[in-house]
């Protein structure tokens, strides 16, 4: 009944759980925090930082294996050895009223992460110690203020009161006595806040505040172990894709105080422009004053460069060490400092957060100051940010009405009018900018959408049908939109309480999800010569090609501007949903003899190698691996449910028996290619095998393509995939197929020319059987979105809006494997095939054509296995790029 | 563009194609095949065969790698100077006139099989060496004979004329001269016969008969060769399994003549009864004919016993053959004979094919005897003859007229009233034998099966809802029976040209497929005292425990009753599906609260109680695994499509609105609850995980049940069990829930109770992931119809329907992996979660509850990989036994 438990390690109890700052340095981030490497490091440096002590993200983990929370034996004791060496360095001591040592606490985990505990200050103050900070400042203004800072630090971040309590009380004191901001209040003032605080605290926990300082320390340091898993923190984390084991750790740091009168202050500033990258120092900071003031915008705080005039030998020194720091830790720099009484204390350093731009500027900038290399300042550009600067945006200074949520299922912006139909924003869509708003969209819509700006669906995941196609498309799109209500009838949305009318404006944010109310401004996507130049330094670096998924000649095109060095994957199937060719398609389908079906395909033959021909044009010279087709055949056909409704209408209305045998016919057609589980039925390469005739024109059109192609004097590469093999017999007899048809084409052209024949890898048997299959297949593409759908068991369809969100949400799995590729089961098969594929074909080719490709995770996974190149959605090329040389870069560096 | 070759056998050239018969022996099957080993063992024992040589069966291969086909290269000098040795052994020269050597040609596979070449009799006849014939006989008449049986069989065999064209010749020629039978013809009619037999080779081929003995030697080898991969062969290994890489070998040997007067004669014999297994020399003979003469029913054979009147001496010497050749081969010998002028010669031996009656007991009855092991006796019943002669039967003497072929989808046979829907058929059930006949089952059409004899479907494949829910009830089933139409109006089922109108008695014979019109006489199946011995011998010799699947009480009972050593899979949901239980069913799913849900919830406990302790108690002392809820809810609901025509109907009538509002609504909810691919959606441990109350509820119910059991002195053992579980945080969810609710429901009733906690390994990734899961699962259980789902993409539903039969008789599937467990592909993830799970926890508890628990191949496979048990259908649970047993033999065997 008990689960198996790993044996804990023996000696837990001599573990060490505290490290003094001098003790620590900046490689310790893992155990330390962000914080208190930082503050070790620079204490290691020789700058001034108040003596403290960090506790470890191992005991806060340990907390978390007991049972209720608890702290791991020796943590107590160790927090209380390094508190004597900190009196001992300060030359204060912790509860004595005479001298009394206080302290800061805070949280600081790997990652800074909003939502956490922050900071408590002035821990160690109590009635007693308050009369010997009183009296070794001489100011009891000072000392008041201090105390009711610290209850109500404490009483709201610790004891987990409702901060309106406190601050309603402060709120009444200053109307009392007539005081307009908070330095208005004196000292009486502010002693009667303190005991009014304390009420509060009794009132609201049960219990007196806690006046023991070493009690006051315990609470806070577990109230910092407590919030690593509150409900914000958790959220962030799955946002932000950071592991939930990391654990924070808690820093202890004597107190400085900023707001001991003009020579004393406190403030935050960036060694460069955090928005624009610029290099110059820039920051805020407010004299007289403790950080929370700033903080909480009591007061507003004045920019940095004002401090050169007001604190001047302050400022010079603050410069020096800002630009040591940069110079030591070889990025843009985030500090913290605090002057008491003219002496200048730095409190924080670490790498500062920058928007997307400045990212970029101040990486491309640091590699001409010969600050970093290349390859450093290319692992400086999160993938993320240069999604943002490469697709349209909204301003975001513009203030915006945002009506509904979706998923944010392609990135991007756009605004125009709102159109629930395809046909009526096919239209209108020539002339003007819309929105094309839908229940759901399937490839009947597929000409509604080309011409609109944005998508907007009611229903579906983000690999629904309309997310696919407009991420193929690089249109803004937003999936399952279930906060609206679309009214068919009426020709309206409704969400919220706002109700938008067929024609009038919305704004899709494809990037956040948000269904925004009018026009809003925009900063349009590109490539900045900074950018282009970080790119070309990831070329540089990179081992992995990319490649780009493309149907249309106009995608490709896109993709090879874009710096894809070929075409990993082009789904002949999107083709064949194009409003002209729909027909011939649902004719090839029914049709009742092997002649008609010839007839119907033979009709296609032109117009597919018309596509091709375009697209091994755009690619000339690069690798174009076309896939034969792949889904269940009935998405060529109506839709079952409408034909069963027009039908059951008209045989109720029985006033038109000539339609109504027509449709009953068609409804028995549909009704037998109808399946229940569509994406395990007949699709993939059992299509060819099952209807004779597919592939061999397939084959001809690719073929009779490239021949005049070549003809023209162009080169082209084309590769042959097959989809959804499962078994090697499966593939042999596609092969033979496809290689007759191919010897019978060159033979009636007279040319010879070099094509691919290889497979996706999509089935867990296909991975399993790689060694089988690569004696057929020159190449392997992994088709990670059906190889995921397998492996888990997971329809896409169905699973992200019926439960895979919530999974992750609630931890059961780590990130949604539709978006990040999943290593430890999906990998697991890949490294499998890939290493089956080489044993028997040294030389294979192997891709993945998935839409993991252009996930950098994913890439970097993809980078480690050894694959040749990932293919992507052309948009997302460049971002793949950088993936790649991060992937490669990480990798030498591990090397080293 | 080439596929990848592996490199050949240098020593191609080298290679022995023929064996003498003296060269050869019993244990080299695999290269001479059965009839080849025969005559060679034989030969080694001194018996009186005619000499010859035997062509491998490796050639026949190597025949087929050549382009077009054509000998290896040896082969043809090889068969050369076998024959010279032949003409040295018989003093006769081959296309010598004056003492020519005829010889027989004959297919010889590893298993006997129908459909290939039979035999060339009298092979090296032309004009130049008959003379030499009838001189050397001095029987013209004998001549002529042995010339136009060599032309007829030669022509229809290895020239593939049509037959009936010498027929005709041969029927014109006997009306002519006024002839009855055949042996009524003279010397000259038989040679006007020939004559006009070699016009029609002239005509039918083009070609003159070929007259060079050599030249008629290499076509005869070519069409055995070829015969191997025609159709009906083709077809003959499909159904059988037998794979299609072995070839057939080809036996060449001297002729000896039965048809040369009264001391002549030729027959076939068993050395015991092959249908009854009574031990007693069994067979047919004929004086004065030749084999073909038996084979093609032209003369009627006699009792062999009438030989030991009309030639004594030769019985007698016959009778200690075959009492030799059994105890030699320590098996009934199947054997053919011809006597050549009161010599008797031995043409072949081999096991003899049998009933399954008899070959239980015969293999009883040598145990008794002490000439085979209880281990070989155990080894010498198929699997196939057990399910036979377990299960209700058509009497096999009965004529019967079958109107259809369909699945055979549920073994057994049973005859009743054709009944067309569920309702009528549990209704007219309780007092009359029904078959329920249905275009295909639901779940709503449970309580029509239970009661009905047995199932026709026209529609679904041999893992649809009927045919499942039918092997569940031991009950025999057709499905997938595309052949029959049925009119739900007119309430009639016709195919063929046959109509069955409601009420007519038909006959389902679940384990041919066949739809037989009216009722027809049957045999029981039961365990008689010999297939009773043979199952205990069974029990001592395998290592493989055999659990059974089983929903309730009853199935429960009977699966301990044919020896069920546990209850592998106890289905929770198939109670769910009970007529009185599916309204509180729908209350739940659609509850709109969580409080809503619980009382729902609370309705359903005592009654999954009640139903769980039928089962603990009916397995008192052996575990009970029992599932958690696992389909997807809207299985509970009413159909989608129904409803919607039901509410279109409603919407377009307009005379109904109240009725119409609630359709409506109920068609949202079901709508809301629709999956693209269901078996990929919300199932499995995602319904306990995203319906809080579900898992708790069941767990009471099976600890509840638990304990009463307990209380009343009996010793459950139940095993709870997560189905669909991917990702261990999955399993550790559900283990919290199951744990929590476990230790309230004990501490509640104030007793503790043991129960195991384990998962099902069904998809890709819980197999991957077996050493995570094991850290909470105690036990895992294949559950191998989902994993071969999800391992080759196929749903089961639409995949046997639309393109996996076809498949298989493609070839391009060796066999159905619904069937038989696909070993390179789902059984390597077996294998792989085997080894995962055994070390994370070394005494972890694995077993299999797919339906391939019950099939013999995949039964051997689960006892390679070292699985505890195997859990099948009650029905299955002998076969089981069997087969486990074979494989723990076999294994044994290997060791040796």
């Amino acid at each position: 009944m008990a689960p198996f438990v790993v044996p804990e390690e023996a000696d837990l109890v001599t573990k060490k759980w505290v490290y003094l700052f001098r003790e620590g340095d900046r490689t310790m981030r893992d155990l330390l925090g962000g914080k208190g490497a930082g503050v070790a490091e620079m204490t290691k440096a020789g700058l001034p930082v108040p003596p403290g002590f960090t506790i470890t993200t191992e005991a806060c983990n340990e907390y978390y294996k007991q049972p209720g929370g608890g702290f791991p034996d020796g943590l107590w004791d160790q927090v209380l050895e390094a508190l004597k060496d900190v009196e001992q360095q300060t030359g204060k001591k912790f509860g004595d009223p005479s001298n009394p040592l206080l302290v800061s606490v805070r949280s600081g985990a790997k990652f800074s992460m909003p939502g956490m505990m922050d900071t408590v200050l002035n821990l160690g103050l109590n009635d007693e110690t308050l009369q010997g900070i009183i009296t070794s400042t001489g100011n009891p203004r000072f000392g008041y203020d201090a105390l009711r800072r610290f209850i109500q630090m404490f009483g709201k971040i610790v004891l987990e009161i409702d901060p309106a309590k406190f601050e309603h009380i402060l709120d009444q004191k200053k109307q009392q006595v007539g005081a307009k901001v908070d330095t208005d209040l004196t000292a009486e003032d502010l002693r009667d806040v303190a005991e009014r605080f304390k009420g509060v605290v009794k009132v609201e926990t049960g219990k007196d505040f806690p006046t023991d300082p070493y009690e006051q320390l315990r609470l806070a340091i577990t109230a910092v172990f407590r919030s690593w898993n509150n409900p914000r923190a958790i959220a962030y984390r799955n946002f932000n894709k950071i592991p939930h084991d990391l654990g924070t750790a808690v820093n202890v740091q004597t107190m400085v105080f900023g707001n001991m009168g003009a020579d004393s202050g406190t403030g935050v500033a960036f060694t460069r422009d955090p928005k624009t990258g610029e290099r110059a120092l820039f920051g805020e900071y407010l004299l007289n004053a403790q950080g929370e003031d700033v903080v909480a915008g009591i007061r507003t705080p004045q920019p940095i460069s004002l401090m050169a005039q007001e604190l001047p030998e302050v400022y010079k020194q603050f410069l020096g060490y800002a630009e040591m720091l940069e110079k030591h830790y070889r990025d843009m720099q985030d500090l913290e400092f605090t002057v008491e009484r003219g002496k200048l204390y730095m409190l924080q350093t670490r790498s500062g957060k920058r928007s997307a731009a400045a990212a970029v500027k101040i990486a491309v900038d640091m590699v001409d100051e010969g600050l970093i290399t290349k390859s450093e300042a290319v692992q400086r550009v999160e993938p993320v940010q240069l999604e943002q600067l490469l697709f349209r945006r909204i301003d975001p200074s513009a203030s915006v009405t945002v009506i509904a949520r979706g998923l944010n299922a392609s990135p991007g912006a756009a605004t125009g009018k709102a159109i629930f139909d395809a046909d009526k924003a096919a239209e209108l869509g020539k002339t003007e900018a819309v929105i094309l708003v839908r229940p759901e969209t399937n490839p009947d819509d597929v000409h509604g959408m080309i011409p609109a700006q944005g998508i907007l669906t009611a229903r579906g995941g983000a690999t629904s049908h309309a997310a696919v196609v407009a991420r193929g498309l690089g249109k803004p799109c937003i999936a399952g939109c279930e906060e609206i209500t679309i009214d068919m009838e009426a020709r309206t949305l409704s969400a919220n309480g706002y109700l938008v009318k067929e024609g009038d404006l919305i704004t899709v944010n494809g990037t956040t999800g948000e269904v925004i109310l009018g026009a809003v401004p925009m900063l349009e996507g590109e490539i900045t010569p900074d950018m282009q130049k970080i790119l070309d330094w990831a070329d540089e670096i990179r081992r992995l090609q990319v490649w780009a998924n493309a149907d249309y000649p106009r995608d490709a095109q896109v993709a090879r501007a874009r710096g894809a060095q070929g075409i990993g994957l082009c789904r002949t199937e999107h083709m064949f949903f194009e409003e002209d060719r729909l027909p011939i398609v649902r004719e090839m389908i029914l049709a009742k003899s092997l002649e008609a079906r010839k007839e119907a395909l033979a009709k296609l033959l032109p117009i597919q190698k018309e596509d091709f021909k375009g697209i091994l044009k755009a690619m000339d010279g690069y690798p174009v691996v076309i896939r034969l087709l792949d889904p269940p055949l009935h998405e060529f056909l109506p839709r079952y449910d409408e034909l069963l409704v027009e039908t059951t209408e008209l045989r109720v209305r029985g006033d038109n028996p000539a339609e109504l045998e027509e449709k009953e016919k068609l409804l028995k057609v549909v009704e037998q290619m109808r399946e229940a589980n569509p994406m395990l039925g007949l699709r993939g390469c059992r299509l060819g095998l099952m209807f004779d005739g597919v592939n061999q024109m397939q084959v001809r059109a690719i073929l009779s393509a490239a021949l005049e192609c070549k003809a023209e004097g162009l080169d082209p590469h084309p590769e042959i995939m097959i989809p959804l093999v499962g078994h090697v017999n499966e593939l042999k007899a596609v092969y033979d197929q496809v290689t007759a048809e191919a010897k019978q084409v060159m033979k009636e052209e007279g040319i010879e020319i070099h094509y691919k024949f290889g497979t996706m890898i999509e089935t867990p048997r296909g991975a399993l059987t790689a060694d089988e299959l690569a004696k057929y297949a020159e190449f392997f593409s992994f088709g990670t979105n059906d190889l995921t759908q397998m492996t888990f068991g997971f329809s896409r369809d169905d699973a992200e809006g019926k439960f895979l969100l919530q999974y992750v949400e609630r931890k059961l799995l780590p990130t949604n494997p539709f978006q990040v590729l999943d290593r430890n089961g999906v990998g697991k098969l890949m490294r499998t095939a890939v290493e089956l594929g080489k044993r028997t074909r040294s030389d294979i080719e192997i891709g993945i054509c998935g839409e993991h490709g252009g996930e950098p995770s994913s890439v970097e996974f993809c980078h480690l296995i050894g694959l040749k190149y990932v293919s992507c959605s052309p948009y997302r090329v460049p971002i793949a790029r950088l993936a790649a040389a991060q992937a490669a870069a990480a990798g030498a560096e591990r090397d080293r």
